[in-house]
């Protein structure tokens, strides 16, 4: 059964299935699926097709379970690899649950967030949060079927007690990162994702869950990037990969954030220098931290960027980052976006994907504008231009003087 | 006075005026601006701000004038450096007078599109078009005021006759590179661009006016790039640009196109070789030919890789691109994704514009949401979105999880 699925997943990434198998053995790559849900997996990894993550969720303002349910399913229409529920708001555990049953997509969440906001309710203050209420989350949530998590594990009480962090331009702008810091700063504990790595190793080994490691204090500034807190944590995330590996768990980094576009290449080789080539998930970058309303086209350029150096999993940044709770609108672009960022260095790597460029380009010289609409990267995005084209032999722009037409009707010499 | 504008534009590219010079003196920078009109001059070059164009212009399908002086004013709100008219419809003289009136930015024409226009009217076709009437329309477009023009002089007879241009995925994809290739092949003479080039310097040293070497052969698909036409008609460019040298005529190259994201570095590093260090102006790059309806993301990510490279100035490429004319919408969205392309590479450049970042991003913090977006890209487009948002403690996307709101009541310790 598993070799038969390396063998179509290998089909499509245009590679051979042995060497699929050895890049998921050493853990250059992951087959995210948990053991407990009907779907496809999604494989993740070194030379593989770059995939594209898009986050939905309720928050504590908009926490209707039909308004993310819809937002699914506008990203699966765009085009995503994978899901995240990073619900805060609502019934979160209906939520997941419906999310769960109404993905065609393997589905990731931040167990964190859920034992804070169930700790707040027994005890006031996500602070009270105890280790075992958060190994409880993290098995619930394991049974129930969430294909991978993201786990805060890399920062530990030393790294959080280091005050010089509020001397960052950006400060912590993970909430899972913010959650653990306080968390740590309140109670003077070490981190419990980091004591009780081995234990939540247990759980993922149990039901096939890949674990994603979160970068907590990744840089939420241009000026915060590559900065000793987000290098103290890559550090240890690179240890909790080994320890990973020996249990045999499959384990995807997280990364950054906000890049200055020079500083782009060298996060990727540093992150598969420390953390053994693991998959490399991008949080973008941005490559500006001023692309207000259009942080999709500035995450659309780092993670294009990051993907040609070696990144493999992009995570969709929406315009409406850093001004609000995304709509499905926000989804939808956010999506593509990415998209367009991962199919730059795809077509890089596989002739199959490659073809799509060349099959647009042979309808575009032959103005053949319904097929060419057809191979777009979202077609419904353009159906409405085309009927104002009525199909007509030149596009609007040019008109007579479109250069297609002049050296189609040409006299051959 | 001439000194006194190096000055200032040297304070604001941060870098002392006797640089700036030197980079004039040398070609590896323009001052553009025909002597004629009573504008700011642009600087563009080696080391420079990266600037951005963004095209304008009536098509025979949409040839009114009110509408293209709404596209100049909605570019110049969003930012644009620099202004090309590429009307081929309408009252084209009129046009292009009034968008120079109206512009306080440097306006660039193609004047063989005119050219191509009259002899339509004239003879019934462009290819009986002569040397003369090419010379002629030049002429009058420098006395009329044009900043800077685009020349498509490196298309030789020989290269035009070489039938394996067919053979390509995407044709010739420029304009005037098919007229002038279509004009090559009627005639069998050589392209008075290239024949009569000295007698262009002359016009251009007159007028003090910029000319932009245009790529007539650019590839117009992935699966184009770098190939026999592109790179043929770059080394003639190149042999022209030292033409333009003797003369002290300032010369900007124009390049790709489309080209796959992992040969942007190589096209940036060749034409800044053959071309010896003139400045370089990209059409795009796009880096896929799928991106319908969002070529503005394809070409930001090519333009922000370009420029990292060294690329000198963006030409904005729409969201229309491939599908029709553009409307203002379209203009907008093409120059500000230009210009985050653009600013990704100017903040690690020039401080003053790194400042942007940091302001930002402290505001951002502090969730200043008035300063904040008064700070972003075009703050009109996230005005309705602040509305909501009221500027309540923290955005709708976490609410009372805000990260930034944890760390700032986090007791120290």
């Amino acid at each position: 059964m598993q070799s038969q699925i390396i063998k179509k997943i290998a089909e499509d990434e245009n590679i051979s299935p042995k060497v699929l198998k050895i890049k998921i053995d050493r853990g250059k790559a992951v087959l995210v699926k948990n053991k407990k849900r009907k779907i496809k997996p999604l494989t993740i990894g070194e030379g593989l097709r770059v995939k594209v993550n898009a986050n939905i969720g309720a928050s504590t303002k908009n926490p209707e379970i039909k308004d993310e349910l819809k937002k699914l399913k506008v990203a699966q229409e765009a085009g995503a690899d994978s899901i995240m529920d990073l619900s805060v708001g609502g019934d979160l555990k209906n939520i997941r649950k419906q999310i769960l049953a109404a993905s065609k997509l393997i589905v990731g969440t931040v167990p964190i967030y859920e034992a804070a906001v169930k700790s707040e309710k027994k005890y006031g203050s996500f602070e009270r949060m105890t280790n075992q209420d958060i190994l409880d989350v993290i098995e619930a949530q394991a049974k129930e079927g969430v294909d991978f998590f993201t786990i805060h594990s890399g920062i530990t009480k030393k790294i959080a007690n280091n005050r010089k962090i509020t001397k960052r331009k950006g400060g912590i702008v993970s909430r899972g990162g913010a959650i653990i810091s306080r968390w740590i700063m309140a109670n003077q504990k070490e981190n419990p994702l980091y004591e009780y790595f081995d234990d939540i190793l247990d759980i993922a080994k149990k039901y096939d869950i890949v674990l994603s490691l979160g970068d907590g204090l990744r840089p939420g500034a241009i000026s915060d990037s590559m900065d000793f807190f987000q290098v103290s944590e890559l550090l240890n995330l690179g240890i909790l990969t080994e320890k990973a590996r020996k249990k045999n768990v499959g384990i995807i980094i997280e990364g950054p954030g906000h890049v200055p576009i020079d500083q782009i290449e060298a996060n990727i080789r540093m992150e598969k220098e420390i953390c053994k080539n693991a998959p490399f998930y991008v949080l973008g970058p941005l490559v500006t931290d001023t692309a207000l309303g259009f942080d999709h086209i500035s995450s659309a350029i780092g993670g294009a960027l990051a993907s040609l150096y070696g990144a493999d999993f992009l995570c969709v940044v929406t315009p409406k980052e850093h001004l609000g709770h995304p709509n499905q609108e926000d989804i939808k672009l956010g999506v593509i976006a990415a998209r367009i960022a991962a199919h730059s260095v795809n077509l890089t790597r596989n002739k199959r994907l490659r073809k799509i460029d060349e099959d647009i380009s042979t309808s575009r010289k032959k103005r053949d504008w319904k097929k060419h609409i057809s191979l777009g990267i979202y077609p419904k995005a353009v159906e409405g231009i085309t009927e104002k084209l009525k199909f007509s032999d030149a596009c609007s722009m040019c008109g007579k003087y479109c250069s297609l037409k002049i050296m189609e009707d040409c006299p051959l010499v």
